[in-house]
């Protein structure tokens, strides 16, 4: 349990597929915007990331990587969080994410990062 | 320029060497703690992650991930930021970090997350 | 609708009384931690701030502080969020915090801040 | 020291006017954007807050919020952070800041808020 690998929805309703892990807990797969990016530029994005060893630690921290395929801008997203077990065995990830646009130069730096939380239950 | 291979100082005094790119712009390395650590248990950690191709943008944005090397609790950094080149070619990269350790459930992860700014000079 | 008077009980089992507003859209009120904090050091501590005028925008942004008293550090966490009213009336307070405890010098100062988000409903 | 009333210039160029404090360690001001904002719509904003007292800490915690005065949109920003004073007396301001502007709905909120860090030192 507590392995990234399979289907995910996020509490804003984008849904994400993760490999099966490597033998160094690395993962890949995609993310799909939800029904709120409507008809917006969000195209099915490729990400990469990995996992503490659940031989190690039973709810595992994780972090993962989005860059964005957009039609104009680059936009990175790296999220990091914590795998939970519940008593009934349902897994949820916590996440905080950082994501970035490109900027023009340092004096544009400011506003390039925006944060926000996500979680995420399995699809069955 | 701006490629992140070589070694760099944080304003906070941390230093990092981050290897040559492979040809994905993958790139490892290690992170070295600051003096304000002093009599810390941190201890220099293992870091990866990737940056844009500067033949597409010359100054790339970037993620990498450090897993701190701790004597107890595990922790792990992300950092996420651009690279910047000014007149005279200076490069300095400003990051946004996400710094977590493990809580034990959902009710104890609201504080497993620490935020904060990097700003990195190239050691010469 | 979406005056912020009233009690309010957040995702992660706080609780919040907020005071009627002043004619400045300004309020004040209590902070009660949750069953989470168990049996911590947090007590019901004060709070203050303001929101938007409902009479400008129907789902006003706002900010409090809450000042946490507590028996040994002092800690200040603000909220800035926005209030949500869905098509059955329902309110929604959605919140990104800082929570910063006091450092030693500015060496200290990158690990003084946390990050998180709490999303509220009325209590009835 | 460390009252946070008088002038200050951030690391991007901004200022800020802070007021005398009053009995309950309150302040109000104006906050006026740099030159990186340019031919931008940013005008000077009214900004209010409060500090911890100096005669309980040293190097005083403070936030402070600013409403900005915008052609179009309504944004706000809340800072947290602290003042400390090095061994020349010199005072410099360490602070985060959330930057949010108001989402349409709670499928939108996702992507209203920035962040990032300031470091004020007085203006002379």
């Amino acid at each position: 349990q507590c392995l990234l690998s399979g289907s995910w929805r996020s509490d804003t309703g984008c849904r994400m597929v993760v490999s099966t892990l490597d033998k160094d807990n690395r993962f890949s797969g995609f993310y799909l915007p939800g029904p709120a990016a409507g008809n917006s530029e969000l195209l099915t994005s490729p990400l990469e990331g990995s996992q503490q060893d659940t031989w190690l630690v039973p709810q595992p921290t994780f972090y993962f990587t989005v860059n964005w395929r957009l039609r104009e801008v680059a936009r990175t997203t790296v999220f990091l969080g914590q795998c939970y077990v519940d008593t009934n065995g349902e897994e949820t990830l916590h996440a905080l994410w950082l994501l970035r646009e490109v900027a023009d130069s340092p004096d544009e730096d400011w506003k390039a990062t925006r944060i926000g939380t996500s979680i995420f239950t399995r699809i069955k």
